[in-house]
């Protein structure tokens, strides 16, 4: 057994968007496993885009302290155990953070096995974790797409966008996806099957937009806030929806570019709906099951880029912020 | 039978606010009364300030062309008639307009007589009109209020703003409203029984609000729009919901003061959700009832401001966007 952990720490909190500057990396002592508690070899750690919100502030979860190991998802195998619940072996899923070994009471963690589907295990980090979750909850109930309904996403290439646009199309929706690049947008319509993409980066997003939907839009799933947002909102469809999933656009910036056409929301009857995914937790089941049969029959292609070692772990975070990040970005930081 | 009809026309778009010079009073030749057809002569007259985007654009409603009669909901009575629906001496209430008699053929056309509850007849122009329905549905199906909840209303002395706090109020709300000046906020308190009012043009509402919702709000129902819609958005609670019945900040401006806390309905999973009365028509039955109860039994303060004579419409009208506006504004026109 290690005695020393390797861990990022918060060293100071990011302004705008997150600079590796903001981390440190330190050795830990390990503590003794106490009654009740076991030990974690930390194997996929998760990286979210709210993670920079937890290093900011208090939003719907304590911020981190400064000093404190990075927050994150991640799933690791129990090496150490005094908790009858945890047996050594056992892969779990759980807020271990940035760092190779962590304690747990148990509390918040998940078994990885008994969820058939989380086949390799690092699916209980994407498609079965938060990433598909959000997807399928902000799809479902928050979007309340219909067939026939008129659908974007915005980050259509990312973790979650590119899993709720395909939802979207198997509920029957006409899908169009928004993305930054020709190989992102390549990639959305010939793998995960979307109607269309729009690339941000050489399109004229209102232009496309009033193009591809000539009687406006139904659902928007949102992961992005600002200038599309805004956009949006000027094209919605009488009883539209928006799923605010993440404002991405923000979360670097102190000077958050502004909506102008709320006002518009009125006349079309329409909704903006925020949502954390936390608050199902209950019904994941429901979406494990769906999520599963989907996979299987072929009709959910899922993209996840996973780099090796800890060390990397705040170089890969930045790429969620830069239009770097092609798919779910997983850290692998140990062998099983 | 008068022959001649004085008719306010659009003379031009208000570009921002609304101006007298938008309109031009002329004398129109009533035409013969068809078949199926009535003419109504028009006593009281509504004015909302929807009215104003009808006169600037296409919105939910067609645009009112130029050289139009100026479209407004009004009650009158019913002098010739060659419809068996309705009866001379009927006093209905529809879209008649800025102008004297107006035909109809009765497409959106009420009878006053059979809602009991509107008595006086101008009542189906305010708490049984498009007022209190706009108060009713919003506070109860776009809201949501249910006893224990906080609430917010801006425009708290206005038609629909002071039925709408009294409403949450009656459902079991701390309610709180918004309103300008000393008289408008005394009466808010002391008549309209709310448990607090900020004066906006005394006090600092984002230190105000922060007072009063130490924990957040539940429920804001929005007329204005504007700076104010962002506090409130910063002060959400969780599941908040903000009821969009109006932007009147915007109304009279190109340039809408801008959204910049809308990342917190994400964090707060809160909602902000826009709505046409009209949507409601078929319900108007289940507001009425509760509407009629509360104001025998004297928990509905109405206030309303009776002007006389048609030449007044543009004055009245400009009142809705001044802030001098403080209840129900109706024109009488004619006697009965």
């Amino acid at each position: 057994m290690k005695i020393y952990n390797k861990a990022w720490v918060l060293d100071s909190r990011p302004k705008d968007f997150f600079e590796k500057e903001n981390v440190r990396m330190i050795e830990l002592k390990i503590p003794e496993v106490a009654k009740g508690e076991f030990l974690v070899k930390n194997i996929w750690l998760s990286f979210d885009p709210t993670q920079l919100n937890w290093m900011k502030r208090d939003t719907y979860a304590d911020k981190i302290e400064i000093g404190e190991v990075v927050r994150s998802f991640s799933v690791g195998q129990i090496v150490e155990s005094k908790n009858d619940q945890f047996k050594v072996g056992d892969f779990v899923s759980g807020l271990f953070g940035w760092q190779e070994y962590a304690i747990s009471n148990g509390s918040f963690v998940n078994h990885v096995r008994p969820i058939e589907f989380a086949n390799p295990p690092w699916y209980s980090l994407s498609l079965f974790g938060i990433t598909g979750m959000s997807a399928y909850f902000g799809v479902k109930d928050i979007g309340k797409v219909r067939k026939g309904d008129t659908f974007l996403v915005s980050s259509a290439a990312g973790s979650v966008g590119s899993v709720a646009g395909q939802i979207a199309k198997i509920i029957g929706a006409k899908v169009v996806g928004i993305a930054g690049g020709e190989k992102k947008c390549k990639w959305v319509v010939e793998e995960a099957g979307f109607d269309h993409c729009i690339d941000y980066q050489k399109e004229d997003v209102y232009e496309r937009i009033s193009e591809l939907f000539p009687e406006g839009i139904d659902v928007y799933f949102d992961n992005v806030g600002g200038e599309i947002l805004d956009i949006v909102i000027s094209k919605i469809r009488q009883n539209g929806r928006i799923v605010m999933c993440g404002a991405i656009s923000g979360y670097g910036t102190t000077n958050f570019y502004p909506l102008r056409n709320y006002a518009n929301l009125i006349s079309k009857r329409a909704r903006m709906e925020g949502f954390i995914v936390s608050d199902f937790i209950a019904r994941f089941g429901e979406a494990y099951k769906d999520l599963y049969i989907w996979l299987k029959e072929n009709r959910l292609k899922q993209r996840e880029e996973i780099t090796f070692g800890l060390e990397n772990a705040p170089e890969v975070f930045k790429k969620l912020f830069t239009g770097a990040n092609f798919g779910k970005q997983l850290l692998k930081i140990a062998d099983i």
